[in-house]
């Protein structure tokens, strides 16, 4: 790589007019791992990508050609930060039939839920601000939010998702900025939050008066079990709810959504506005109208069928091929699953020997903001790859657990 | 609108948990004034909108097909926070024809050239920290800076652009994080810096090691005169250059990019993946697909054509009908240009008078980050509207001030 200056002292170096906070900011551990496993012979569980062979490509064709056709003049200029009314209106309508009360005013499009969680970064969070999370919790809300120098207060996770029985103490004593949850099919753990706690969670948060972040990006993506009712649902007043088109349709047209009270998410949009004006006009018209066909309920469907094939497929395989001392939790939902290991193999050193067998996951560690576990975890996604492989990657980290025991 | 809650002590109120930066955010005075002329018998020379009766439409077109049929699970999967390989390829490769060699490692492609600005106050804006810009300055630099707590150091403008003859003892003084210059047609002035000043800028910026932020969304619409050399082609070593497709393809598929040296993009990719981990894929594919096919370079002639035509135009209307006492700069490109009227006018006044009289504009002060300048002032724009509504709405521009004088 090209450098091209350096400072007086020899040192290579524009650090020096940086602020602190960039600094603090990381590469995320995922990124730098898929670097590796991007060679075409490894069978990679990392990243959180979907099945690339149901994308519903003639339906956004479509979409294309009828919005260029019908509305070029608008799908191809500036438009409002808040997003594309039709497809604000349409979230709205979405959420209330949950019976969840929301008008555009409540929803804010963003550049992928990911950009949601910068903008509650950017909107709440002062350098040392306590947020409280699961531990572990997902990476891109630790990317997001540390960069704005969050303090993260953890509560453990169990089989049934955050312990909300133990968060009490911690909310009384820190006031956090938000309580962060991701209470269907969570990423990394693969667990679901039952009703009680998340009436529990309601009670607590009215009791000391706090906001709630809802992040649901599976969702829709159930394969076993009843839907349980969203938190946004208990309590509309305190929780922010982040949605997005990612995971139902496709994740390259970066599509997400904010659902909060309609202060929030006035000061979001200021904070979009001075952070990407608006998101892609021609994006948003292009989901809007493959949404307004009614065309996600048939392709989610879909993609629930075949997810649900490809977790059953990983469940079977880890029974299969892996060596006792091992557990695993069973999503009933998403994309992914937490294994654990025997305490004898640590899961950053096992990566080396499982890169070398051609197989690939996120060591465990990478999900605890404070660094404090997941060293005999793991991360395995399975909606990326094809069932055979599944099969097949999953007998190879059996074999490489073995190795390291 | 949905008030959810309320804070204890009976006030509206979440503001108690968000961070400090959220109390400086604001709407961008131009969104609030937008609101307003967004009536169809306004003629607003407000926005800084293309003219989107010349969008590319069918190139447009074209590429999504093509693209779609081409790479489908490429296309609309998630892709690397860098950008397309091939479109920085494509950056990199245009701007090594003006001399800067820049491969693929010194370029980030952002959603729209204002969230480069914003990942520029991520990774080097803290709380007070100095930066150098001209005032009048553009109004999205000032937004996005603010809210990282940016304090601006600022020097005039004069019909040559910014005085560079005078930032030696500021930036002596103050030694600004960088120093911010739109060299080509400047938002909202309309001035060029000529090649003298990007000289001596260049040689203090050597002098005290600083950085420098070159903004040039317009560079490519020029209407007179000859290209100047570009900063970064002087000082490639401290230079961060801001390009976008937004003027010279269409801003709703937003992908702008920043040109640095590597270090530097390296820190701004970190900010960039906790931000909205990358710009869509699917556009960044259709704007390299149009760009690959040679089709910038006849399309830019067009445009070029257009708006110096409208240029034009609003100059002839502004001698035609507007009273003795106003002024106004000769923009030799870009979509705007910068108006004095009379001391006796203030422009935030006249504003209301204007829109009664269905014609808007920016008044001035709003492109002066510390609020000291501009009541007599206001930014044009003549890339929207038409030649007839631009004779029009000059016209009833001219009506209203002498109305106030």
């Amino acid at each position: 790589m090209t450098v091209y200056a350096k400072s007086p002292d020899g040192e290579v170096g524009w650090e020096r007019f940086m602020a602190k906070r960039a600094r603090r900011m990381r590469s995320s551990a995922i990124r730098e791992l898929l670097k590796v496993t991007q060679f075409p012979d490894v069978i990679s569980f990392a990243g959180g990508m979907p099945a690339p062979e149901l994308f519903p490509v003639r339906e956004i064709e479509e979409a294309c050609h009828f919005i260029l056709r019908e509305e070029p003049a608008k799908a191809l200029q500036y438009s409002a930060t808040e997003g594309y009314p039709p497809l604000r209106e349409f979230i709205a309508e979405s959420m209330s039939k949950y019976g969840i009360n929301r008008t555009p005013a409540n929803i804010l499009i963003t550049t992928g839920s990911q950009q949601a969680l910068d903008m509650l970064g950017k909107v709440f969070i002062d350098e040392g601000a306590p947020v409280l999370t699961s531990s572990p919790t997902y990476l891109g809300a630790i990317q997001a939010w540390r960069a704005y120098g969050a303090r993260f207060i953890t509560v453990p996770l169990d089989e049934n998702g955050m312990q909300v029985e133990k968060i009490e103490p911690l909310v009384k004593q820190e006031a956090p900025r938000f309580i962060y949850v991701l209470p269907n099919f969570h990423n990394p753990a693969g667990t679901t939050l039952p009703e009680e706690r998340r009436r529990l969670l309601v009670e607590i948060a009215r009791k000391y008066d706090l906001l709630i972040v809802e992040d649901d990006p599976y969702g829709a993506l159930r394969y076993e079990g009843e839907d349980i009712i969203p938190i946004a649902m208990l309590a509309p007043e305190r929780t922010i709810y982040l949605g997005t088109f990612s995971k139902t349709l496709t994740p390259g047209i970066r599509i997400g959504w904010a659902s909060a009270p309609a202060e929030i998410i006035l000061k979001m949009v200021q904070a979009k506005q001075g952070a990407d004006l608006h998101t892609s006009t021609f994006d948003q018209m292009v989901v809007n109208d493959v949404a307004q066909r009614g065309f996600l309920k048939v392709h989610v469907k879909r993609l629930r069928k075949e997810y649900h094939r490809r977790r059953d497929t990983m469940l079977d395989s880890l029974t299969e091929f892996w060596p006792e001392g091992c557990s695993w939790t069973h999503p009933h939902g998403g994309l992914f699953l937490w294994a654990q290991v025997p305490e004898t193999v640590d899961t950053q050193e096992l990566f080396h020997i499982a890169v070398e067998r051609k197989v690939a996951y996120v060591p465990g560690i990478n999900f605890f903001p404070n660094g404090d576990g997941g060293r005999h975890a793991m991360r395995l996604n399975f909606s990326n790859a094809n069932p055979e492989k599944i099969v097949e990657g999953i007998r190879r980290l059996g074999v490489a657990i073995r190795e390291m025991m």
